[in-house]
Formats: structure tokens, sequence, C-alpha cells
């Protein structure tokens, strides 16, 4: 696939073989990350893992990585294990066990040092597989919400160990008939509300049926400053950087994935129905009596 | 080509033609550009352009960008004209003319906010030609040093104005027999440097060949903090950011160069020869009297 890596004015893969998927992602020191509260290795990580999570949602199959670091001429004050020289290994270190899971070669990268803080960029090149790829644009009325795994966790730990759904997707998109799906990246509500207007619907979430994290359930508890919201569901509704999958699926696609639960005997990640795509654009949310609430899509704003 | 741009989780290109070059190039403000100097327009143009060059010392063709940008959060009191939220804009403006000019597409991008400085990370797609990729490992013991246009002038003006030499390259590696190449990003004593050790050759710069640019000369006259060496040779021979090419070309095939001056009627850029590759690694400078100096390789180290 590599036919000429690093160590020349640029990279070449042979891609003569399917579509290719790019997507870029940038990640800032106190915005992403905080230098002195996280090891180098989980912030390169995390910075490898959301551009997966992103060919996850196409359910494309990763190949290869670039990466550009802006690194701090002198970190020694906010992190004590790591100046300039010896923190781009590390956020190395943190990318491999990713990059070995799944086959991904990095080709290129660039790095710089100045006096700002650490900038990591990662564009992540992906294949589309002989099922095509999956969009936001298809989701239909009638069609169920689906999600993976749980909301609403990623404050407290999640934000650096979540693991990118990619091989979930691959496996659900050769499988079974998935409309369109989007990764979670800036909060349930937000990214359900770029899946609904790309395919011209609107959304319902059912808000009994979030499937709500447990430390989205610990973090409501605490008198922190990281309890930004106000109960556990508010967290699954708003907080960012869960990055799991909303799929948009038929009803009867829905029934057969929730009976069998695909994902739960090969990857240990439950699939839970949340709701339904209607016709009018918008975004309600519907308690267990069924009362109706519409709502501003919220989330992480960049 | 762009079968999904900007609006999904990734974009995808139409890649079966032909393998696929890859190449990232990421600025920081203070090391290759300062905000409160220079228009927002001309930074953006470099951000792209530096990695057209990359490109260019493929001799691929260019097909799509991926921009991800890190916005100083207030950034009035370094440039009157360009808070955050129109810096985005004013980048994207400035790369136009080179986009619509080499036909490229932005096919998708990261816009974040912070409390940092500037940092633009371009992320450039091309295609491999049916004359194959040029690389920088295939020069050989005997082969001529050619450059295209002229060195040391980046400091004043050229590294925010310089011409990627894409269509150059594309014309050379087309009908003539090129056997490496390398852009000159830090400095020519250095890209002839890698490109001679990737060809696992060494080099003899003739100094009274090198083509000199008259900002070279007018910089070495000012008695400014940019005159940063001691002679317009120096300049040309140690800065960074000219983005010229060196070639690698069999004797035979530079005669017919130098003679033909293929670029100079096309694209108005003169080819020198400015020495040769020989079989012992290493780099010397040899001046109009024959005198031979072995030098350790110069130029801008990030």
């Amino acid at each position: 696939m590599v036919r000429l890596g690093i160590g020349d004015d640029a990279a070449i893969l042979d891609t003569q073989q399917a579509d290719t998927v790019l997507t870029v992602d940038l990640l800032t020191e106190g915005v992403d990350f905080l230098l002195n509260e996280v090891k180098p290795q989980l912030i390169g990580r995390k910075a490898l893992a959301v551009n997966l999570s992103d060919l996850a949602a196409m359910a494309a199959m990763p190949t290869a990585v670039l990466v550009a670091v802006a690194l701090p001429k002198c970190c020694g004050e906010r992190t004590g294990a790591s100046p300039a020289p010896t923190l781009a290994p590390l956020l190395l270190e943190g990318m491999m066990p990713l990059l070995q899971k799944y086959n991904v070669a990095l080709i290129g990268g660039d790095t710089n040092t100045w006096d700002g803080g650490l900038v990591i960029s990662v564009t992540a090149i992906g294949r589309v597989t002989e099922h095509g790829p999956l969009k936001r644009s298809g989701a239909k009325t009638g069609d169920r919400i689906l999600v993976t795994g749980t909301l609403g966790g990623s404050i407290l730990r999640h934000q650096f160990l979540f693991e990118p759904r990619v091989n979930e997707a691959l496996h659900l998109n050769a499988h079974d008939r998935i409309n369109a799906a989007i990764d979670i990246s800036d909060g349930l509500s937000l990214d359900l509300s770029r899946l609904a207007a790309e395919s011209n619907v609107g959304a319902i979430i059912d808000t009994h049926h979030v499937p709500i994290a447990d430390d989205a359930k610990e973090l409501a508890t605490r008198n922190s400053q990281l309890a930004t919201r106000n109960s556990p569901l508010e967290h699954a509704l708003y907080d960012g950087e869960d990055f799991e999958l909303i799929l948009a699926v038929s009803p009867e696609e829905a029934k057969q994935l929730l009976a069998t639960q695909p994902l739960m005997p090969t990857f240990g990640v439950p699939l839970t129905d949340i709701g339904e795509f209607v016709a009018e654009p918008g975004q309600w949310l519907r308690d267990q009596n069924g009362v109706m609430q519409k709502i501003m899509p919220q989330g992480y704003v960049h």
C-alpha cells in the first residue's frame, strides 16, 4: 500500500484499488488537553484516535497518517517529564498501539518548535471498502436512531481512552443496511443535528433510552468545576468527545440489530435505539411519558 | 476527482487512476511569519505554496488540500485588521489564486480557536503522472546539479511570493530525463545534502555558478538584523525558503537542457548548472580557480 514512506519530499500510496478517504483534525493545548495534567502518550493517542473515529464514521478502512506538530521550545515548567526534544517521541509512542492495531502506516510528518503551546495536526487516510462509504446524508423519515456504546463519560477519562469504532463500523457496513452515520465529536445533540440536516430530516431523542456512561453519573454527583451540567443525561446529550457512532437504520433493520446485538459478542459494544428521524426539521427530546420538548441542538463548539 | 467534499466526517477522492502523493507542512507564528508584519492573505498563500512545492519536488499533479488552523482567540493587539473571526477567511482568500491556478480542491479542514498564536497545517494531495514520480534517491556519480530560478532572496520578499515549481517539474519530468529532485525549503546546501545522502553520493557546488537573487545582494548590503550572512553567496547557499528545485541530470541531458532552456520560454525560469555529484559522500564548495573546500551542510533547521 505504501510505495514511498517518510524520507522524501512527499509520500506515495498505492490507491488504485479504491477511492481514498481523507480527514484532518488539529488538537491544541489548553483546549483539547492540558500538558501538565495528561501524559504525552495519551495526547498522541487522542490526536490519532479522533481522526480514526472520522474514518470510522465513513466506514473507511484506515491505511495511513501524516502527523504535523508544533512543539513548545521549552515546556519543562509545564510538564516535568517532557521537555521539547523528548515530547515528540512520547506523542508517537502513544500513537503506536492504535497504529499497529489498525495496521496504519505513518507516512509523513512535519516537526516544528516554537514559543507557543503544543499543537498536533493529524491527517488520516483510508480507503472505501467494497461496501461503499457511509455518509451523513442517507437518513430517511421513520429511520431509527441507534448509537454505539454509552454516552456522557468523556470528561473524566473517555476522551483519552476511547476506542475509535473502526472495526464496528466496518462490520456493520459489511453486514447490515446502514443509511447514514456520524461520529459524536461535539455531542450527541449537535452531531445528530448535523446528520439530520444533511439528510433533510428532523430527530426525536427518547431521553429515557439514552445509554448513559457510568462516568457521566459519577461526574454529575461531584461538586467540581468539571461537572458543568445539571444531570448525567445532560452530559450524555451535550458533552463532546464520546466518539461513539450515531447510525440511521430502517425500523426493520433496527429490530434485527437490537435483537442480535452483533457488536456485543464481537466487539463488546452495545447498540441502543434512542429515537427516530422525522420529516419535520428540528430536534426534540421525548420523555417516558411521551412529552415532547423542542430544543436547539447544543454541544461543544470549537 | 472529488467524490465528496467538505461537509461530512471525511472527504472522498477518486484515486483509482494513479498512485497518490501526500505531504503535510505546518506553519507557526513567530517562526514562519509575523502576524503583525504580514498580511494574512500572504500567510495563507505561503502555507499552501510550501506544500505545492513539495508536490512539485515529486513531479506530482496537485489535486486537493486539507487545511487545519489554530486561530488566536484575540489577535487585535497583534494585527489591527484581523481579529480571529475574520482571520480564517483572509487566510483562505490568500490561498484562492493558487488553488485556482493549479485546479486544487479544498476538500476538508479543521478550524480551532485557542489562547495561543496562529498555526496553519496544510495537507496537500497529488497524483503521480504517467511519467512516474521524481525522488531524492536517483542521483548518480557524474550527474550535474541544476537549479531553477535564483537563490538567496527569500528573506526580503520571496518567502511569501514564490511560485511553487509545479508546472516546471511536470514539464521537465514529461520531456526530460531527471534522475532526482528536491525542493529548497531549508537552503541549497542542506537540501542538496539530503538529496545526495538519499542517492549515496557527494556533491561539489561551483560557487561562482550559483545564481544569486537580486534580493540577496540587496540584503547583504543592508546593515539590518535580517542580513544574517556575510555575502550574497552565503544567503544563496544557506538561507531557507527559496522553494526552487534542485535536479540531478546526466551530463548529456544537462548540456541539452542548458542549451534549450525549456523553462525560460515556457515559464520564464532559468535552469543553471551549479556543480556535480561525486562518488565520495560529503559536500564541497569549489571556486572559479578550482580550489575546493569541504563544508558541513548548513541551512535552516526546524
